[in-house]
């Protein structure tokens, strides 16, 4: 199969972010709200627009809120599982900053998502070199309302961050949150949890719940 | 700081290894002892390269040993802290088949890795739908011996992959991999725990064990 075999892969933000890429970094992000209030709603775009599921990070230094970085979950447009939200916005963040630790030199930045990660992009977090994570919320729900496997975490999750230096802030922008997941949970979409399991999300969905 | 925003990241493998292709991919990997032996010189010639970790895996067919991708640490590398042999190696073999679930189609695709994967790549490797995780050792040695930081794992690590049809094997390969931890954790190479703790692997690791 030597003929087949990759040696390299890429991965891109969605064109209709690319083009608004001008307006969004011009947002002022100085409070976490607003910060949460722009992931929220390129969560929302982005499951609308058929890249891959309802989430959205940001990188921002948390002193000046500059934008360092932004990414969207791109599993179905790019056909790699491992380009969730986080993942896209940290590497990013890396290419921009031209350095795989985002906290040398004493940066203090931010990794603003629309929920807790999932358990890759827990560690993902955790070896970026961001010094903070916040989320709108870490519950079930999103199981539950978009039918997503986020896999296992370690029952100290918040815990083992703080003990590596990465502050942990839940619950900025939670209603919204939800609100994406829930639209997301009664619609058409793709769920792609792998291992041939993908259905549409109004049927991975619990709608009892 | 919308000048600096990237939109687009891409991961290469190493030039040794792209050199070496050819002859790599016309190895037998019928037997698992045959993947653990190349995956473990891999990750020997990668860190003594200067690419990142003593760290390889590569997807294989488990029925046939077709070999399907190759992945090798390239943090340093690349300067994207995501880029784990796991990531690499999951993320190409979705690149050969163009796909992001590598069990489409009842596909039975295996995992074989050096070691138990970090938080982040347990996580790519239950996203990527691999069926099968072949690994030559799971326990602390790796962290004691390297200095590397493993990240916190849940307690039923192994089961949580078996609940979703992921069989896992351990300890095939299991002293020649330790073999290369020790190499590199007696070296000067660089030991790249993100938030500025980057020091040389003969200080971060535990010399006295």
């Amino acid at each position: 199969m030597d003929a087949t075999l990759a040696t390299e892969f890429s991965a891109s933000l969605p064109v209709w972010l690319v083009d608004d890429l001008e307006g969004i970094a011009a947002r002022p992000l100085g409070s976490v709200e607003e910060r949460m209030a722009l992931v929220n709603e390129l969560a929302d775009r982005n499951w609308r627009a058929g890249n891959g599921g309802p989430f959205a990070a940001i990188v921002v230094d948390r002193a000046s809120g500059a934008l360092v970085s932004m990414g969207v979950n791109v599993v179905l447009a790019s056909g790699l599982s491992a380009m969730h939200a986080e993942m896209m916005a940290l590497s990013l963040a890396q290419r921009a900053l031209g350095r795989w630790d985002l906290g040398a030199d004493g940066a203090d930045l931010e990794l603003a998502v629309n929920w807790r990660p999932c358990v890759m992009c827990y560690g993902a977090a955790m070896w970026a070199g961001v010094r903070a994570l916040t989320i709108a919320g870490e519950g079930a729900e999103v199981e539950r309302l978009t039918g997503f496997d986020e896999g296992p975490m370690p029952d100290d999750w918040a815990g083992e961050f703080e003990r590596r230096g990465i502050r942990v802030s839940v619950g900025v922008g939670h209603d919204q949150a939800i609100e994406v997941f829930r639209a997301f949970g009664a619609s058409d979409a793709v769920v792609y949890n792998a291992r041939g399991a993908a259905t549409a999300a109004h049927e991975a969905s619990d709608r009892e719940s």
